[in-house]
């Protein structure tokens, strides 16, 4: 295909984006994609990306289709009685998760991330730039990525169970059930004593 | 194709039986299959389904090609200190998952556990009939079935992170980094205080 010049900015501007933004971010993972790559593609300034889209990581949850905002969490961490961070984050998941869209949503981000390595890698590097590492760096004394990994752990073990293989009573546990369940878990991986970890 | 009566105990009966299983368990979960129901599918008698493979337990392991008996565990958790029993449940955990095969095997399954509602089922049931409720049973104080789904959340997370997603340092850590970082979290979730969970 011969290249005809830059595309102006029209109606089918943003869909060429962002298609390209999928390609992009599935080639190179979340890490390794770049706005220029993916203005590039998309035969588009790089302006034009920002302008449609903010920054990559907006680009990137756009790619997702995600109903919710990730990054309020980290707000959520960082408000509040320290004591009790492990309660809220299973407060603030749990909330997310109530509503049968982005259940689905999070289903099928498990289910490619299982079934495609690009997939995983592009998802893995949004998460834990944007949501997880910031949330840890907000409220832990140290370890910052062994606890965001075991933070993590926690949090797709219990995404996994009661939403995908729906094992009960977990599956339909009231929330507060389930945060206080698991929050507890959450507070220690967060800013707990890991003893010889 | 016209039934010609059953089967005699030839060398393909053993694969026709684990084919009909394999086929069974799909369609009607691990609960819900029956030796006669493979038996008959396989046009043998249920006595040489028996005789091959054991009990239903023994033939839906083989279906999974386990490279391992997953019921060791229950033994694990009966034996020794009852407050190192956390650490000892992850101990032997990350034992079984420390090479290739074992690891190859449990991505697959998590993989055909996301995309396949019928192999998720048939797992399902099973790892929870005899190894994971078995498992609480043996020395949960109380909340059996919300403590193995807590449990499983915990062991799927860990799995997940650490042999599909590969997330570091929790992907390459050392075994006893790992069961000092998770093994009082599944101390808690098997005999702990799950305060108003």
């Amino acid at each position: 295909m011969t290249r005809t010049g830059r595309r102006p900015g029209n109606a089918d501007t943003r869909a060429a984006i962002l298609a390209a933004a999928r390609d992009q971010f599935a080639a190179c993972g979340y890490r390794g994609a770049t706005i220029r790559g993916i203005a590039t593609q998309a035969d588009v300034d790089p302006a034009l990306v920002h302008h449609y889209f903010g920054t990559k990581r907006e680009l990137f949850a756009e790619t997702l289709q995600l109903p919710f905002d990730p990054t309020r969490i980290v707000a959520v961490a960082r408000e509040g009685d320290p004591s009790e961070v492990g309660k809220r984050i299973a407060r603030v998941l749990l909330g997310f998760w109530s509503t049968e869209a982005v259940r689905a949503t999070m289903q099928s981000l498990l289910r490619s991330a299982l079934t495609d390595e690009e997939s995983l890698e592009a998802y893995r590097g949004f998460m834990f730039d944007t949501v997880v590492l910031p949330l840890v760096a907000a409220v832990a004394p140290d370890r910052v990525p062994l606890r965001a990994s075991l933070l993590a752990s926690q949090i797709i073990g219990l995404s996994f169970v009661r939403y995908v293989a729906e094992v009960e009573p977990l599956a339909t546990a009231e929330v507060e059930t389930v945060v206080a369940a698991i929050g507890p878990t959450l507070q220690r991986y967060l800013v707990g004593d890991l003893a010889d970890a």
